[in-house]
């Protein structure tokens, strides 16, 4: 009744989508931030519902850890395997079952990614919106309930997701929702399994809600004095009800990295970059009003535009700030915070945290989400010198704490997985041990991505 | 350890605030619909979260079973004491205890109703739109995810509450999300509470999210030759970006009784009722596009108004609706169904529901939230009759039936109460009998309103 005894029962299951070799060891260990190498005991590549069903049975059976695999892209080490055991990569189930436009809704598996859902909806007038930058698994984002930069407009995956398919850790498998657009019937299983991180259960299947694509799109961008003006034209207008579609944040630091990244000549200023989702009519009419609030708060450089070019232009600050920022220091990698405010609070806590990033030994350019209050420094650390892993650490740490003295929550978007564990019971108090009630009630065994979201033991 | 003996241990605490009058039962053993009287043993009034907490350890102590109380507006039985206890009245916990206007967000109690609300709110340009007809308190429209007319734009209940603190079967006090606009931090606790009727906890305060009232309005109606032209104009509607904020639906049916009642002129076909929220040239370009799209789908008597007169007038058949139907059958009351399915099976629901009923020996129009894909038919019978109460129930059980059939849900909005708790293992599956380890994890004394929405025992 041992991880070992659990891989020698899957073997004849699996067959060859079974993995032992240290590639696959080491390709499931890995991590896009600052979590060292951690490999799972095996990899396993199923195909179906009923081969997840069955691992499942079987590592209950020998109390074997299962630890989810999309595409390995969250930022917190949610898919690393801290106590060993399988590593269950879904890359395989990744097709789109079904897409039904007079609903507008789509059925998908796991490892299908939001881009290529999106590759395979463009004739079909409908897009899934959530885009939280990687080209994540949609069962990834749904597990980690993700969100980004539409979120303002069309909100996270916990406003997305219509219902799934999941197996339990004890290989049962329970459908939760309905493809229809809403319901009173029973606890709203579907939103406790977005965010639950696969430690309630494996989704094997989404059914996702999907928007019609804009007959038209105007994108924006005006500089500020100051983080506090932008801040105030971005409450403004939300409260005027202008329907931003994207509302997103640039400091002077990531102005200047994508200049010194791509030739631009952006002023070294906070900026906002917006778009805009509608008819050709509604959009310039958005576009207008957005611009008068722009004055109104002393926004300088207010341009806007529904050309194709010259929208491309407008968001190249934005597309390739991450990687104008990696460049901005030689050798550096990212260790990335999140932290998400009331919108009232937010020049507050990203001017304190800009302060506190220039006391530091490491830089940190800043942007984010503004019109969730949600936002992330990106701080630039040298794997030679552990002290600055230390300083980027002590930085997140304030920032976290930040959050919660502000009234808002310790990560945004990012999730928990290992990163911001220790911060659950500061967030949630008696809230987080209900956490680990439901999570004992649901995986009584305890095999599902153990060390994580709960409390331990 | 008895009921007993629970209230006399509550009544030193509350004194005249724990009633046991005969008139006071009756009050809280009513409901809006078909059940008999049921009465619990006692009512209390608490006016704090620390007596709400101290009531329910004493409760768990004791075994005694807790039900909340509203305004006692829902349909399904939600707030009757099956198995006695106490109905804990939340009626004294009614303040608007704080508002953000920056953030559009505001606290409340439980208690407060959403006419108060919205009366309390008039000044700050901000408004909460969840509107499901009653002027229900806020913590019952929470506890049962209540929806209603204005889904389609604004959502329900899930998606308008940021917050709450609640008091478990023990008396813990917790604290679910935060004014951040979003959150990936652990299981979504708030939207586990919404929606859990009363099961998992007693909801003592609201964090709500605001919007920002409309700077016009339109509204238009329309009629259709048939249900189905009527489905396909509300399926291009949505499918071509138009924000509709309201889009009702009355059968000839209802269109008759209301013209009955108030010497209306409507057709007597199939109605559209719409309503468009955003600036004058906004909701003007929306009004006309969905004019054309009505025109396409072969609708008639098309007209829309930003005046406030000829909305109110337009708004008329939809106002009156449920008292003109009441009204259409002398000394009839009311069995309210609900049911809700993709909105590309609508008109076939709509239609089967309409057959059935027409051979069925009572009447009942049918009316509706169409962008949700939600309907009510309003079956009306005599008391002195209960064969037609046999009747109701059985077109209301092949509604139920129905709405599985064509994907749907059980039940849109009105919630499972004691009324379609028969139909959740048909629904859900296994997916109960989870719904049923969470309960027991979360209230494992089993005190908070015993015998609704999990498997018995």
């Amino acid at each position: 009744m041992t991880i070992t005894t659990a891989l020698e029962a899957l073997s004849p299951v699996l067959g060859d989508r079974l993995s032992r070799s240290k590639p696959d060891l080491a390709a499931h260990g890995q991590s896009e931030s600052y979590f060292p190498l951690t490999p799972p005991d095996a990899v396993a590549w199923p195909e179906t519902t009923a081969e997840v069903a069955q691992i499942l049975a079987i590592c209950a059976e020998h109390g074997c850890p299962v630890v989810p695999w999309g595409t390995g892209t969250s930022l917190e080490g949610h898919a690393l395997a801290l106590e060993g055991g399988l590593s269950l990569d879904l890359a395989r189930m990744n097709r789109l079952l079904e897409v039904h436009p007079e609903d507008m809704d789509a059925v998908v598996q796991p490892g299908l990614t939001r881009e290529e859902l999106n590759r395979d909806l463009r004739t079909t007038g409908l897009f899934f919106p959530v885009d939280p930058g990687a080209n994540a698994s949609l069962g990834g984002m749904a597990a980690t309930r993700a969100s980004g930069t539409t979120t303002v407009r069309y909100g996270t995956m916990a406003d997305n997701v219509l219902g799934l398919e999941v197996v339990l850790g004890d290989g049962r498998v329970i459908r939760t929702g309905t493809r229809a657009r809403k319901s009173a019937s029973g606890y709203d299983l579907t939103r406790l399994f977005v965010g639950s991180e696969g430690t309630l259960g494996v989704i094997t299947e989404l059914t996702l809600r999907l928007h019609g694509q804009p007959e038209a799109i105007a994108a924006a961008v005006c500089a500020f004095g100051e983080i506090g003006a932008a801040v105030d034209c971005v409450i403004a207008t939300i409260q005027s009800g202008i329907k931003v579609a994207r509302i997103e944040f640039v400091d002077a630091e990531t102005a200047a990295a994508v200049n010194a990244y791509s030739r631009g000549e952006f002023p070294e200023k906070p900026h906002l970059l917006v778009e805009f989702h509608g008819s050709e009519q509604g959009v310039a009419e958005e576009s207008q009003r957005f611009g008068e609030l722009v004055s109104e708060m002393g926004g300088e450089g207010f341009r806007w535009s529904t050309r194709p070019e010259d929208r491309r232009a407008l968001w190249e600050m934005r597309h390739t700030a991450y990687w104008a920022i990696l460049a901005s220091r030689k050798g550096a990698r990212a260790v990335v915070t999140d932290l998400c405010v009331p919108i009232s609070r937010l020049a507050e806590a990203v001017e304190e945290t800009r302060a506190d990033i220039a006391a530091s030994p490491i830089p940190g350019p800043i942007l984010g989400h503004m019109g969730d209050g949600n936002f992330h420094a990106i701080l630039l650390i040298h794997d030679d010198a552990p002290e600055e892993l230390a300083a980027a650490k002590a930085l997140s740490h304030r920032m976290v704490e930040r959050a919660l003295r502000l009234g808002g929550t310790v990560t945004g978007e990012h999730g928990v997985g290992a990163g911001k564990l220790d911060y659950m019971e500061e967030e949630h108090g008696a809230g987080w041990a209900l956490m680990g009630d439901i999570k004992r009630a649901v995986d009584p065994k305890g095999i599902l991505n153990p060390g994580k979201l709960v409390p331990r033991g």
